[in-house]
């Protein structure tokens, strides 16, 4: 890979999808796979109590100035909030990747690429554990981040490997493939 | 608790000691449990792949307009190399709370509050998982960020709670108290 200038990425849901995690995997990999300067922030406000989550990955192949989102090149949302909230405020031309069991309403612009996955259908029904959802999103995002130049598959598949627990190796290696088959799927 | 204003907390280790969950608790413990507004960034540059960590949250009664620690109020630092980076750049009449283990060589300043804790010793030696380094770590940072006024004790070891995995809430919860421990008998 060989990513010029910044790349903003943005992860959102509620509390409990594991956003944080997320966010912490695809700045380790990153930085640690990728050789990338990273800064990956999650910001809290009074709103944060009602279980909405936000996390931030900002990459660069220099410094970075300001660690947070600007306007984000892709975006992924877990919830309807998140969507409303988050689903149309990425860049120009710019990557929104939408649950398709909380996100049900999408409004769509015609300069935003916008993917409605089954992400929780995947984790939820497929795999048998919710819990995953977090891991079957960095699969999609990572197909996307590959695709766009940001950084590898295999880097986020080995930091996915790093961060989860001893013993649940095997189980979210698959949900992390089943990411990137259903975001390969919808392109 | 009512903290007025801004607070900067940084904490710095090398991988694998757990500065990231240990900020994310914070994080959580300010906004989730203290009504707090609160930013929490990790920066990764190149020197990450040599197995450095550092985490910051930021936290406040308003809105944050910059996420990063400009000149923290207190600092965490769990090796030599973190406080030869981070031992002396606190805030004029900020603390510093190094683990008397790995940081052997202490520069101390008249204008800092420097405290060298056994919190590896503890984790390790006591507890027999030097993998709670962070959690003793978190412990002694409650007792400190109660008494200046920013969040209780209490808060820290229910965020604490939320985020150890199922099964480990015992030792964790054993961890944090031994951290409250150590740095109240240093006071």
């Amino acid at each position: 890979m060989a990513l010029r200038g910044r790349y903003e990425i943005r992860l959102s849901g509620s509390g409990g999808q594991g956003v944080i995690l997320a966010s912490v995997i695809v700045g380790e990999a990153a930085a640690l796979k990728e050789g990338l300067y990273a800064v990956q922030t999650q910001s809290y406000g009074p709103e944060a109590r009602g279980g909405y989550s936000k996390a931030e990955v900002v990459v660069s192949d220099s410094p970075i100035d300001y660690p947070k989102c600007v306007r984000p090149d892709i975006s992924v949302v877990l919830t309807q909030d998140a969507y409303d909230k988050y689903g149309l405020d990425v860049k120009e031309g710019g990557l929104v990747i939408a649950d398709n069991f909380y996100v049900r309403d999408l409004k769509g612009s015609p300069s935003i690429r916008t993917y409605s996955l089954p992400i929780v259908r995947v984790a939820r029904d497929e795999l048998g554990r919710e819990i995953v959802t977090n891991i079957v999103s960095i699969g999609a995002l990572a197909f996307f981040l590959e695709r766009e130049g940001v950084m590898s598959i295999s880097s986020l598949r080995e930091s996915v490997l790093d961060n989860v627990p001893k013993g649940t190796e095997e189980l979210n290696l698959k949900a992390f493939e089943r990411g990137v088959e259903i975001a390969s799927s919808a392109v």
